[in-house]
């Protein structure tokens, strides 16, 4: 893929130049969305600290913050299902950050490609995406 | 545009299942991204609480809750660049919502067409999208 236009690593002035312009919430944390170079699908939603943006923008791999866990989320690094970040963007208040990738596989726990995948249709609440990898082959080990 | 999937308006209880279905956080609201039907581009990212998503679910007009001011936010009420639901989805965990739209004009506050303008090409901090209103003329009156 050739779409890279984030180039990592960059530079630790770059990085923290990048952090300083982020608007962290009370927690630390900042909302990222993650996208499929290509489709422009969209992936899935989570969070990232100042030391998650570091990791991802020095190795080039995305890196959350789980605030489940309360560390580092090397995303893929249980399930092998791993995004490498092509492009790294901001919004206009700083408060969310996009994340161009490329997803390899399922974005999603439950081993669907995409979170997004409840809906509404003809007045029911539905499921409107398949399984693609089970979730134990995912994460049963 | 005949890819409008979530009928709106939905019916009181379906409205509210969907509110039951997802996990607003200490302050009542979940985040909300907004993507453009078609490109699939990302618009930009806000906040709803269930108020928001019931008047957006009956309106079939997007409604987000504004942190700052703390009151609805009809998207577009001063502006003009409203944002008409094709499609409402939410995540795995109930924490994002997805809404797929058919935007006016811009998104962005700035006047551009989404939030998602701040980037780093050839190791600077940079701007990627040009001013298409100006927010003069979108708020001056």
């Amino acid at each position: 893929m050739s779409a890279k236009q984030t180039k990592t690593p960059l530079s630790a002035d770059v990085v923290e130049a990048v952090i300083d312009a982020i608007n962290f919430n009370d927690q630390g944390l900042v909302a990222a969305i993650a996208q499929q170079f290509g489709s422009n699908e969209i992936l899935m939603m989570a969070w990232m600290s100042a030391d998650a943006i570091r990791e991802t923008l020095s190795s080039g791999q995305v890196c959350y913050f789980s605030r489940s866990r309360g560390e580092l989320w090397r995303k893929g690094e249980s399930s092998g299902q791993t995004q490498a970040l092509l492009d790294f963007r901001w919004d206009c208040d700083g408060d969310t950050v996009l994340l161009v990738v490329d997803q390899i596989g399922v974005a999603c726990h439950t081993g669907r490609r995409n979170c997004f995948f409840n809906a509404v249709r003809d007045g029911e609440i539905t499921t409107i995406a398949e399984v693609e990898i089970e979730p134990k082959k995912l994460y049963g080990k």
